[in-house]
């Protein structure tokens, strides 16, 4: 029940396991023409979505060395750890950057936002680049709404990290007019962690092709090119290729409304829950992410209750990152979770509290709350 | 029979195929541990080998954009297809880029390395950038006398692509004083793609705290700091962790005077049962790979050739790149291949040979030059 490596299918596993295929053969232009359809579908997109073997950073990376230019004028969203990553890769390529920060646990505000746009008559700003579901803070931020201003000042692109928003909850690249949306493996996608994806707009390729910044590996041009022949520029991790076209198989047969109902419903489960056991959740009330529920359980090792419920129950809840380790913990309920899986934990979070002395409310609380926030 | 991605045990499909677990467990550590002294060993050396989740092509930049700075001068040694990347890529950075080539199935000559060195008194040049093994051709070039020039010059460091050459001969790292050593988990480490490794010296370290190439994903920095702590600094291919520490505990257990033995075996059956048949070997006499056998059969149909191959008896034989195809066929003898799998091959050549009204020698003549070459 962490945010990531998330549950595996057996089936995915099985598809996995399988003995690797020439990455120049046609069995496996086949799979990547497949699986090019399928993940058109899953980012609501016409436009390319491209295959990087990396962790998610590095579809991140690519987001921003194929769309912008030294010195290029950025603004970043920054209201927990990935948006802190956002601000040190914008600076790391020498990009000129503004910073709208919010606290750990807030939303960003879109006014900051359609302000900092309003005010740029001259039109330098070439990107807005914010995260969507905040993992370190179970934050939710209002990548829509965002998007539309970045949309009404004409000139900027959207750059959105959904690594734990894609496949949990509705990001219609086209419809939003995100212009770049980055992505891992390990995540909505039920898969192991070893594939990142990028989608870039129209008006992100455009921006492409004026990029001065130094790229080869994540050079997204030649990724386009071969893409256009079910093939890659380098050795993709075919693997994890079986695996992907195995996951968004099964997710194609769920549906994307009933994937994103699901999500919102473990959500609420888990909220209601905590709440009902008294402990409070850590993000803003009405900004919790649908991927991942942070608790900040006051004057309770957050740790110590971690490393119960791990040795009691096999369940592994995700901690809190650097300044909150030790006083958040977080439910991740992303991917291949059923309702079951988030009855389980909040019954082992309720028996630990019980057996440590620390239950706040009445036992059994918890399950009752979630088990009506399902039904 | 291809070089990549090469044949897989199934000990080692079965371990990547187990369920992930999170990168930040102790479990996990211990798997990073483990897999830390194994590169060690494979690489035979006590520097870093820092795993990045990506193709070897991420592996060859990232040898460059942390040891190098703008403008910097270096050589890249260019007699293939991945010399001609390392060109590419040095230019790609802003490199200062002097080439020196060698044709096609040729090695590079030592001596214009040795001369170029000699010539460069007040040491501008950065760094000697070459391919050891040369799929493309089939070549292998001379690393060890290369590297020794290049340590005489006292300044500049030798960045090497071991890519098809590290698990199928010799490549000493500390010994021959090699800085960087590049290479990918589908070639000699008998596993899926989807890793690369880049070992450092101390000498390239010292380069790492001066380089100013723009990098975040591939920066070594974080991997070294968090290797320490055997971790990583992103969320890497776990599966493909477990597959690495399978497949190198099974090299360790061949042993490496036994796996080198083993390549340089079937090199020698390969070439002398295409010499038998009447076939001449692409790379010049005495500096054929280890890892891959490139034939240039004059007056066949080489594409022909390995379709009929591949359709009667499902090898795959690797065909020529760019201006090689149609002309060049290449057999991949590297990682887990046995004597076996060599004389299958060979037969199936032959056979195919005969079928088509194209064998030039005695039916069985390949066979036998093999088989005496590996008694």
């Amino acid at each position: 029940m962490i945010p990531g490596p998330t549950p595996v299918p057996e089936t995915v596993l099985k598809a996995m396991g399988r003995h690797p295929i020439g990455h120049r053969s046609g069995e496996f232009q086949a799979v990547v023409r497949r699986t090019t359809e399928q993940l058109r579908w899953l980012h609501q997109t016409q436009a390319d979505v491209l295959v990087i073997t990396g962790s998610g950073t590095a579809a991140m990376e690519a987001g921003i060395i194929n769309t912008l230019s030294r010195g290029d004028k950025v603004i970043c969203g920054d209201n927990g750890k990935f948006g802190e990553r956002w601000v040190k890769l914008a600076k790391a390529y020498g990009l000129d950057v503004q910073v709208v920060k919010a606290d750990w646990g807030q939303p960003l505000d879109p006014e900051a936002f359609r302000t900092a746009l309003a005010a740029d008559t001259d039109k330098k700003i070439k990107a807005i680049i914010l995260t969507h579901s905040e993992t370190s803070t179970g934050v939710i931020n209002d990548l829509e709404t965002i998007s539309q201003y970045v949309r009404a000042h004409g000139t900027a692109l959207t750059i959105a990290d959904c690594v734990t928003s894609l496949g949990a909850c509705n990001v219609p690249m086209d419809s939003w007019g995100i212009d770049v949306v980055a992505s891992g493996s390990q995540k909505g996608y039920m898969m192991p962690p070893g594939l990142s994806f990028v989608a870039m707009s129209e008006r992100a390729w455009q921006a492409h092709k004026r990029s001065d910044l130094p790229k080869f590996y994540l050079d997204l041009g030649p990724y386009q090119k071969t893409a256009a022949q079910d093939s890659n520029p380098f050795t993709p991790a075919v693997n994890l290729y079986f695996a992907l076209e195995s996951a968004l198989t099964m997710m194609q047969a769920e549906g994307l409304d009933a994937i994103f109902e699901r999500h919102a419903r473990h959500r609420a489960a888990a909220q209601a829950a905590m709440k009902a056991i008294g402990l409070p959740l850590y993000a803003a009330e009405g900004h919790g992410s649908p991927a991942i529920t942070a608790v900040a359980p006051e004057g309770i090792d957050a740790e110590l209750l971690r490393k119960t419920v791990k040795e009691q129950f096999d369940i592994l809840l995700a901690g809190g990152q650097d300044h909150l380790k030790g006083k958040v913990f977080r439910i991740g309920h992303l991917g291949f979770v059923c309702d079951r899986d988030v009855l389980t934990a909040v019954a082992a979070i309720e028996s630990t509290l019980q057996s440590l002395g620390l239950h706040k409310g009445n036992m059994g609380a918890g399950i009752a709350a979630a088990a009506a926030a399902m039904n």
